[in-house]
């Protein structure tokens, strides 16, 4: 039996107890941008700790400007020098559940039921993004230490609690702390399947800006009989603001907006082309059918090479029961844009920013909050070693060659180990696409979580065998 | 001593006590558009019913659809056939309080304090609308009463408790009892003076229609990564449907809305401006400046004779603290439609649902909901002698003749009285610009509520000197 068949039969075997240990790390509700979860967060944070120590690591809760990080360290003596380094990376923090009255049991008790599809899967908060996924690496890692007891490699593990929040918490952390995180590659596992039986490599990744604005009208709410027509409303405004960010062919109106969008190289459209993107059944899944973006794209090419204007949320007035005949004093929206190729953060900020002001009325005020961090797109070269070197251990656990693709979702963490660590990002995940992240009933499919385990396993004898991968930073 | 003189004497000497009943009524948190207010709402009412009783009245509570309505009878033996019978409204519902936090007392623990004039006011939800106003009345027939024994007119008392919600109750009420309700006219207590020292009678009010739309896109919320470009956003398409309401000289653009708004008489508009209605304080207390209304018309023809479309509230997507890239599943807002002259409400209801339908990608949903009545718009012709007999008692209190004005606001019961019950009403109220009905912070100044007292005993006064007031219906 080689090294890699014993791990990959330890890891069927244990598939139990692994998910024992998932479902304990799900039942903290660790929702990181809300202050009232801090405990939870906290509480999750101690456990991996624990878990991390418990499998020999040397590891430690780091304090951060935001949620606290675990950090851990795993290097063995008598490695080749040649050995690689391994940074890697997972977020412990979890979307918010809301809307709750949606979950079909509670977010943050886990439940194992068949999923639409008939497979088995793993209802809760983050069960998917990312605990479940970060879960498949650790658990790997964890079978191989106790059929090998060592790996063959040097690892740095990173979980951090703010990836659905501010980023900027982490990229001060790792700026100030950039010596402890050296290594040849970064491994992330918080991406999806190509399909139900195809794997996956996500080579682009989009960035991802937040902004908050709030209107300001009159100095307190009004009587819509005595000043309705003479006073200025601001959700009229600002609804007025919000249309104009698109044209009447989905393009966003923003001047400059669109400064450092590449055309994709005819290659990669090629390529993207094979792989017949179900168009219409990706809209029909969510009750849709009409591709809401850019003219003269494609459904995946709005996604994953084209950036957004979005509004995320929008509140103003009276929303309670029944009528109130307000002319409300200030109407606010949280928007997000999701940037691709080389994009500035700032630029379109402060384009964003002049925007709104250039459509105000005199008399209205805007404020604006940028209520998290920035982030640029991320593209890794397909020509990549270690790109190669995952694509044969995919191939051989799942009999079909992984693709090679974009996601129109932003991991500001890969930005960030790109321009402050110089680290090229290998993004692999197991999620699937009714995995529902972000949305109520989230869940991971049973399957994932342990062929996601096997994957990984593959993957550490691939870089077993070679083990002469060059950092290619 | 005439008649007048010692009723008038009596409420001066009685202005602490009848300040101590006014606090009692306060006090209920009798929000009529709440459910979880029902129980206060019902307790104003029985508070209402007892006082009226002890007055000598016939005083019943009555149920309707929605909150119970105080019906109070005074018919005294041996007037004179031709004595008047006045049907006197007023409401114990009161606004939301909300938002709590800028409230300096709380909303319903009445405060005495001194208002930014300098003048003591009565600071409470419902101090002004309609407490403080409708208390004016009964506590002027309560002097006149207990000075001379009875009052020189036959009175039914009407308060109702869904005034600032759905009026459809009250007039589902008056409809099946309408033989209860005839009288020679309406007095109402709901409205403003014209400014500190002017008093004033309202001949015009706006009607008002209330909807509400949901937008919904995606069966659920989605990530606005994996599904932002390519996923229509249902806040973008409210957002695009509210901005198109209006054109940009301020016209609501919902084909056939101004369908039955009549020029204004010359002869109206004439007198209009001889008021020299004060633009710029107007606007500069609210904290604004530019009229927002459509253009060619002034301030106050903007509120007075102009409809409106209004967003009261606006919400859809994450609106807690923090960031949440979600691309929520349904965005919805409330609007009011503040009507004048002829206008249609049902007519324009549908003309507001086409229009949103018309402007709703295929693969969206749009959902109406009416929550509340319907009212029209109301004209009292100037040259009623109603109008004339209040004129002469309020010039008597005041020192001043009335202004003959028009108001932006929407008495929806005033139009039942005209359509229903083929009443004429008298509209005289002591409300002040700054009293912040429907704000938070609603004041009644303590002269408001003494002055008014005042004028109604004047008004009952010229009430018994000029018996042949003809029913002018």
């Amino acid at each position: 039996m080689s090294n890699l068949d014993a791990v990959l039969r330890h890891i069927d075997g244990g598939l139990e107890t692994s998910l024992f240990r998932l479902f304990e790390l799900i039942r903290f509700a660790s929702v990181g941008t809300d202050p009232a979860y801090a405990r939870d967060c906290a509480a999750a944070a101690h456990w991996l700790r624990d878990e991390l120590k418990a499998m020999g690591f040397d590891a430690a809760l780091r304090p951060t400007t935001g949620q606290p990080a675990v950090v851990a360290r795993y290097a063995p003596k008598g490695l080749p020098s040649h050995a690689p380094h391994v940074l890697f990376y997972g977020h412990y923090d979890v979307q918010p559940p809301d809307p709750l009255d949606l979950w079909e049991s509670p977010p943050f008790e886990p439940r194992i039921r068949a999923n639409a599809d008939g497979r088995k899967s793993i209802f809760a908060r983050g069960a998917s993004d990312d605990k479940g996924q970060l879960m498949t690496f650790l658990e790997a890692s964890r079978a191989w230490l106790s059929v090998h007891g060592r790996l063959p490699m040097r690892l740095t593990v990173l979980i951090e609690g703010d990836e659905e929040g501010d980023n900027s918490h982490l990229d001060r952390f790792l700026a100030d702390n950039r010596e402890e995180f050296r290594a040849d590659a970064a491994f992330v596992c918080d991406t999806g399947m190509w399909d139900d039986r195809t794997p996956s490599i996500v080579t682009r990744l989009r960035g991802c800006i937040a902004e908050e604005i709030t209107i300001t009208g009159a100095n307190k709410d009004l009587h819509s009989g005595y000043f309705g027509g003479a006073a200025r409303n601001p959700i009229h405004v600002l609804a007025g603001i919000l249309a104009d960010l698109h044209d009447r062919n989905g393009r966003v109106t923003i001047p400059g907006f669109y400064d450092g969008v590449d055309p994709v190289p005819a290659a990669t459209r090629r390529q993207w082309k094979q792989l017949r993107f179900p168009e219409r059944r990706f809209l029909k899944d969510v009750g849709l059918s009409i591709p809401a973006g850019e003219k003269g794209y494609t459904v995946y090419e709005q996604i994953w090479c084209r950036p957004t204007a979005e509004i995320n949320g929008i509140w103003g007035g009276y929303t309670g029961e029944g009528r109130k005949t307000v002319l409300p004093s200030t109407a606010s929206a949280k928007l997000t844009f999701r940037l691709v190729g080389r994009q500035n953060p700032a630029k379109i900020r402060k384009g964003l920013r002049k925007f709104v002001k250039d459509r105000l009325p005199k008399d209205c005020r805007a404020a604006f909050d940028s209520s998290g961090g920035d982030n640029v797109a991320v593209t890794v070269p397909e020509s990549s070693p270690w790109v190669a070197l995952a694509s044969r251990a995919l191939r051989d656990e799942w009999g079909r060659s992984p693709v090679l693709q974009a996601d129109g979702g932003s991991i500001p963490v890969v930005a960030t180990f790109q321009n402050v660590l110089g680290l090229q990002t290998l993004l692999v995940g197991f999620a699937r696409e009714g995995d529902a992240f972000h949305s109520p009933n989230e869940k991971y499919d049973v399957e994932s979580y342990h062929r996601g385990q096997r994957s990984w396993a593959r993957i550490i004898a691939e870089l077993e065998r070679h083990k002469e991968v060059s950092c290619p930073s």
